[in-house]
């Protein structure tokens, strides 16, 4: 089927002029997680993941994906003929490396310039002018050849209450005009769409897991565009943009404007972020304005959650911790007892999620790993291949709710009878991991990348790792992945380097992953705080959101150190205090077992 | 004094029409320490740190420093009129910041564009162009008033053997000169005093403790140019200059050089580091040829230490240690003994040190504080201001050495008889902080602001920091102070972000500060090498370079970790079996008690 669908492309390619055709994962707004219709990737590789960029030849094609996906897409591209590149390895050329190698001479390369982005086309055409050929960006080739390609998602929108956003729509755009005016900007484009609900105080679900709507805006000092489509907003939204002086427009007239905008105002200074921009966009602006290159102001805005939303994270927080324990209770009395797979338990997860009222929808995938499929970092069980579930072995849970009162991630490995000692030793590895860094002091200034450390160490001193951030920021009602904040030691993944500020929240979950055998995840959510300021500066910490037992069954105290048998016993100590309220009989002396102090 | 020769400063800018006149510490090389001809700042001032920018106006003047010096340059400014300005202080401006806020409209800006960066020159002429002003750059305004002013120095320059340096002249070149073709650079100008004595293996005795020739560099395809003062050349050098086809030119003649170079070659790609070259030589540049501004490729070779350097630093450290002991022998048996300053102690350590037929001379100017003077970060007691010691408290030395197997820097803080339980509880902070460092292991990619939290953690779970970085980079009989790697946490110190190489050298100097009261700062040098490579990636480790006992009359081993007590009687063990061949009767005993297991 693959192979069908890249033979109708190839043609396609070949009644275009097209060598060379790039099909990154994204939509118009360099989202992380697009829907359906901009599945094109998936579409013509078979491969799933959440991330990866396909490259197709008129004879072959090549797959680029990073770590967390190679087992995955190992599996889901044989027999396609398409070449997985093992992105960070050894010896792995990076993506324009490779188009340029293989672009003949006055090759021309071809690619839909909305999935694109600005700084991605800039660099695909200087290598079509190095080859001495072009670049044609205007077509969207999947448009023909995929029949029952899914229509641009309109799902209803609706704004959030300032008991829910914490700062009216208003006082929002008021910051943001300040902003603009530092920076003389005279017009701000805004295309993420995060940002965009962020600021608008909206919500939708045009992107699966993400409750955001398509959608873009420009800001002036005295006036705000949205473009979207107005079919998704009832007769109370548009009323209430109206009141914000939010002037709704079509989603697709965005270009026009921006194109007309640019031409009208020769001198204009534009602010916008040119990393999170697409081709098109770019070559609507053109040379004739100003560009201010700068972070959106609401990266920053968004990622500190202010007192409400912190007061409604603790909320939101306390109610999935409630719903994964009552899960944890279930599966380990249940396990062995009642049939159960991976899908079924993830759908058991969720059940229990639904039973507060304020539980909207999940953050984002299930990952439910059983034995050795834990091992895959971002493993996706399909009913096809979903494994049943025994009382032994470890099961990774990787889950996540949104609630009115925000978004929570938290991943915990159960063990369900019997395991090695290695799985043993690995699982109190990375228990150690996570409560090392949940427990680091730091002077502000810091950045994830002085912090990574304070988890990784345990694993590099044993000559071991993991291939992935130790964390990432998290939204509120909003993205699970939030910039600008994460734990990772690889400066060259975050050039920004953004400094830790008082309510990032931001996700601590070390793993190790053996392939064919096990692997093991715990992940928390810690929201920065202000400690102590004192003649060395203003000293940080991390608030623990995330309160759910972590499973003794796979502690080994005898390979901790005695400060990190204390934090996980005072973890438990309040894991406990917090849940007993919800708990009682069997369940309740159930939860105080496996609170219960270690030594 | 001081306002004497401000005054005739004043008379000399009004003449000359300035009305800010700037003075860093700086030689024409960006050089950290600077011979006495350049000492400008501290004649104007009093000053004597190694760091400062002195700013005078018509009425007022200001010293900008750093937290190392802040108690010395109070004390020293007192009663100059100057106005210290502590920098990275809550409410201090920046040093442009205040330039800009002081200059009047139409205000003139002056310094001598030789010992200014081109960086910081362009910001001046910024601000200047800003208030309609203008930057008057060619003036040397000390040369008239400072009567007595040194000549500039003119050392024998020597050149270093291959059984020394690890690699010869030659090669060295050619390395250089492939970087160069991968550059496309039509030629290279080297600047940087510790980069030309690398390049060329030659050594000298321009800069005090530094063993470097003043001198520039020009290096193309076919011609290497040599500008120095030819009186410091013997015959065998200047033979080994020509057998290497190296063109010495006159010191004086460079500027010249490079501006008719330039005009002779008006497409020409020039590769130099902006941020290391002066104001003048930007000056001088123009604008007809492309610069290609990158680090020096120089910085990066030299910090990569070959085999034969390496081995040879072993040995270098080796009889630095066995100086070292054998001074803190003779001090703690005979303390309260016989008299003792904090001058006399540190010619003692010297005097160890040149038993030695390899002891060239010191690294630095020996930091010996007693008591409350240990907690001047760069104390530097002078004969007027000595403290006496005595059979108590706490002396802390850092000192080093160049011999011609390597350069060493060592800090011990050494217990002289009673001291506090918070001293000992500091102290005893600090080595856990040094050892926590030293035993790090990590995947190849990670930069010294991945791997300071090793040290500085256990500060911050206190609440205590320390205003310096935690280690340095260390040149091979070369500066001291030696980029590009260094462990910092601040990424605005570091911009390059440089990756720990193999066979690069670094310090591990964590220290605690207590104004009024004591200082402890523990050193030692870590050489970083290639560790086990799995499927992770290349991990590191560092090979310790420094073997002397660290006081356990300061150590609570019940503040410890087992780790880290495991690590101190590890070391301690390590210690004893490399020293005690150069010890014998009861120096020996001695010996093993102070390196004697503890628990």
């Amino acid at each position: 089927m693959i192979q069908e669908r890249l033979k109708k492309l190839r043609e396609a390619m070949k009644a275009a002029g097209i060598d060379c055709y790039i099909i990154p994962t994204s939509d118009y707004h360099n989202s992380e997680y697009v829907s359906d219709f901009f599945c094109v990737r998936k579409y013509f590789s078979g491969f799933t993941g959440s991330a990866g960029t396909l490259v197709v030849w008129a004879d072959t094609a090549a797959l680029f994906t990073d770590g967390r996906y190679f087992i995955q897409a190992e599996a889901q591209l044989s027999g396609s003929g398409i070449t997985l590149m093992k992105m960070g390895e050894k010896g792995v050329p990076k993506l324009t490396e490779y188009v340029e190698q293989e672009l003949k001479e006055g090759g021309t390369i071809g690619f839909d310039g909305r999935v694109v982005t600005s700084s991605d086309g800039m660099k695909y055409e200087t290598i079509a002018e190095k080859k001495g050929g072009r670049v044609i960006w205007n077509l969207d080739l999947a448009d023909d050849i995929w029949e029952d390609r899914p229509a641009l998602p309109t799902t209803e929108v609706w704004s959030l209450e300032e008991a829910y956003s914490g700062e009216p729509t208003e006082k929002k755009l008021a910051r943001l005009r300040e902003k603009m005016e530092q920076e003389k900007a005279d017009a701000h484009i805004l295309t993420t769409l995060d940002d965009i609900a962020w600021l608008f105080n909206l919500r939708a679900g045009d992107v699966e897991c993400c409750p955001v709507l398509l959608s873009y805006a420009v800001i002036t000092a005295e006036d705000a565009y949205l473009f979207a489509n107005e079919r998704a907003f009832s007769e109370e939204v548009k009323a209430y943009l109206t009141e914000n002086g939010i002037t709704l427009k079509a989603y697709d007239f965005f270009y026009k404007y921006v194109s007309a905008y640019c031409s009208a105002h020769e001198d204009a200074r534009l602010l916008l972020c040119e990393k999170q921009i697409n081709y098109r966009l770019k070559k609507e602006i053109g040379d004739q304005v100003n560009i201010l290159d700068k972070p959106n102001p609401t990266t920053l805005m968004k990622s500190m959650k202010n007192p409400i939303e912190r007061e409604n994270l603790r909320k939101a927080h306390l109610m999935d911790a409630v719903a994964v324990t009552k899960f944890m209770y279930w599966l380990k009395t249940s396990v062995g007892k009642v049939p159960m797979t991976e899908i079924s338990v993830a759908d058991k997860i969720e059940q229990f999620r639904r039973e507060n009222d304020s539980f909207i929808k999940p953050s984002f995938h299930t990952i439910s790993g059983y034995g050795a499929n834990g091992a895959i970092v971002h493993y996706s069980a399909t009913p096809e291949k979903c494994a049943d579930i025994e009382a032994k072995g470890m099961l990774m849970i990787d889950s996540g709710g949104h609630y009115y009162e925000g978004t929570t991630d938290i991943t915990r490995t159960f063990i369900l009878g019997e395991i090695t000692d290695r799985m043993k030793q690995d699982f109190t590895l990375v228990v150690r991991a996570m409560l090392r860094l949940k427990d680091t002091r730091f002077l502000y200034g810091c950045t994830g990348a002085n912090l990574d450390l304070a988890a990784r160490e345990v694993f590099w001193e044993k000559g071991l790792d993991y291939k992935h951030g130790t964390g990432h920021g998290v939204g509120y009602l909003m993205n699970v992945h939030e910039g600008p904040n994460s734990f990772r030691y690889k400066l060259a993944d975050m050039p920004e380097n953004w400094v830790f500020e008082e309510g990032m929240v931001t996700t601590d979950e070390p793993g190790i992953y053996i392939e064919g055998s096990h692997g093991v995840r715990i992940e928390n959510e810690l929201l920065c705080r202000k400690g102590e300021e004192n003649q060395y500066g203003q000293f940080m910490y991390f608030e623990n959101l995330t309160y759910v037992p972590i499973d003794l069954d796979g502690i080994d105290p005898s390979a901790m150190e005695p400060k990190e048998i204390e934090s996980l016993n005072r973890y438990h100590q309040d894991v406990y205090e917090k849940l007993a309220p919800y708990f009682s009989g069997e369940e309740l002396a159930w939860l105080r077992e496996v609170t219960r102090k270690i030594s």
